[in-house]
């Protein structure tokens, strides 16, 4: 990110005609946005676009959901078919949506909007080996860089996050408490929703894979193909391509965010591109956002994932970066300031 | 609003394919939509239209805004040519601009997007007599309730309330006294921006005011009249019309929230089509919107008025109407459920 355009940015915002500071988070949004284009006025994105990674989970044997694997393969099914609340929020937005697969189990039917990539039909079961080799994360990440490469390339010039994988918030959780340090107990949440004794074990799993595999966050790879789950793997690849090609990446919830630590310890600068679109109702979403120095635009207490909350926050992004593009200032317009 | 369209609406989001509560407050988003619209799922709004009512304050000579009252008549320009705030948010959320003169004190140049309907050139000073007649009330709630009709029938299906008028802050957080019976210290902000003196001497302003006119709730037109603006009863018939056509109204800062009240004093089932789109930075909108029972779909720190931060949470809106109409349901989509 371009500091000075940023810098640009906050001035221009005081000489708009409003008063100084009255755009609240708007204002600081639109100043990021500037040093990621380098410029400012920051281009107004008009054409977003969502990446919806899918995989599944090893660790599901242990019982840490109630949903049964095959829902993984049925859902991506309903984003091609387009009957996900992905596809309704992303309609009501006007964002495209694409579906990359880098680790279903299930066998899947071709589709023009699915994009099939898969590394292995679904990790192993972190609490006892690791969910992938590095090579196969590494894969993960390239698919994800690929896929968010072609789409700036055919004209998105906002990417969301999303994601699907039943049992994938085991995995995130892991990441979370691997990146920040905190215990799982802390980062761990109900997911789509669990019982008591369901969340006791999903913590102790979790804590059994921690002491596993012993990540390091110096080796970011290596903690993502112990703990991670292939779709993290491919989101940690679409932000950091789209940093490269200085295109914001608004983040969904706990998988995005997870996937976002990934990407942070693999190559800091790409924090700077990073855009978090909601405070998920997950405890590790806000604990990964504050490791990464984000404040949330939302907090609807969502939680579904396949980047919901993520595409709400594109109209407040377009509107940040309209504002800067669009308003006349105090003296274009002839008006004397307060 | 429809308690049965509601119900349904709750009910069909337990079988929508995701977990039942994952889509967080825009479930609840949904249920009062269908409610408003007395079906479900509730028709999907496209055509966000926002009315930004304007006018000037005699309190204004009291010393509360470091702002002439000429800008108001600027600002209302500004709107018109298509410079100001809410033009460049309007446009980044698919909305149409429409300005209400019911009361600003400087000429104005005739423009197709603005709508004459002066009232008087502005109020009188509130802490020393009441703003306006109570006919001048009903005129300008009156103007509101026409424009809100008028946008409706054109094809808007979604109303946002907007508000131009230097010092307005200072009568809306008199409504918001009057209304809640909250002290005039609490419900009192600093506006546009306001230092430690003008802070106090705009709170003790409000305090003559309140004790000059001794509002009754039960005469919400006669505390209008003594307190408000022009555009706050302008667009607390904006309100009244929009319920009375079953279109959602959208809040944008302490300005609606004023004249929410007032509107909800008047006729009490109007709150039913309210929505919160933002909390203002300004006290007295929080303790507005508690009030009335509103949680705000936005947090952001915005303080600007002009319909701005109501125009953002449209997307919100449109998003909780289409998860209810285009997703499918795990019958329909032969999922079973978790």
């Amino acid at each position: 990110p371009d500091g000075a355009a940023a810098g640009a940015a906050r001035e221009r915002h005081r000489r708009l005609i409003k008063p100084p500071g009255s755009l609240g988070a708007l204002e600081e949004l639109g100043a990021r946005l500037a040093a990621m284009a380098g410029e400012c006025p920051p281009p107004v994105p008009e054409h977003p676009a969502v990446v919806v990674a899918a995989g599944d989970h090893g660790v599901l044997a242990r019982g840490v959901s109630p949903w049964p694997q095959e829902v993984t393969a049925a859902m991506v099914a309903g984003f091609c078919s387009g009957g996900a609340a992905v596809n309704a929020i992303a309609e009501a937005v006007g964002a495209r949506v694409s579906v990359l697969d880098v680790g279903v189990a299930s066998p899947l039917q071709p589709h023009p909007r699915l994009r099939s990539a898969k590394v292995r039909p679904g990790t192993r079961d972190i609490s006892r080996e690791a969910a992938m080799s590095r090579e196969e994360a590494a894969r993960a990440v390239i698919s994800g860089a690929g896929i968010a490469g072609e789409l700036v390339e055919s004209g998105a010039d906002l990417l969301v996050t999303g994601d699907m994988g039943i049992g994938n918030t085991t995995p995130a959780a892991a990441l979370v408490a691997a990146f920040t340090g905190r215990p799982a107990r802390e980062v761990t949440g109900r997911g789509t929703g669990i019982d008591d004794d369901t969340f006791r074990l999903k913590v102790r799993v979790i804590e059994q894979a921690l002491e596993l595999h012993g990540p390091e966050t110096a080796d970011a790879l290596g903690v993502a193909a112990a703990l991670g789950g292939l779709e993290h793997a491919a989101l940690a690849g679409v932000i950091l391509e789209g940093a490269a090609r200085r295109v914001p990446v608004i983040l969904d919830g706990i998988a995005a965010n997870a996937a976002a630590l990934v990407a942070r310890y693999l190559a800091p600068e790409c924090a700077g591109y990073m855009v978090a679109g909601h405070l998920s109702a997950e405890p590790g979403a806000g604990a990964a956002l504050k490791h990464l120095g984000l404040e949330p635009l939302l907090d609807l207490g969502m939680r579904l994932g396949e980047g919901t909350g993520g595409l709400l926050a594109a109209p407040l992004v377009r509107a940040a970066a309209a504002v800067l593009a669009r308003m006349d200032t105090f003296e274009s317009a002839g008006i004397a300031e307060g």
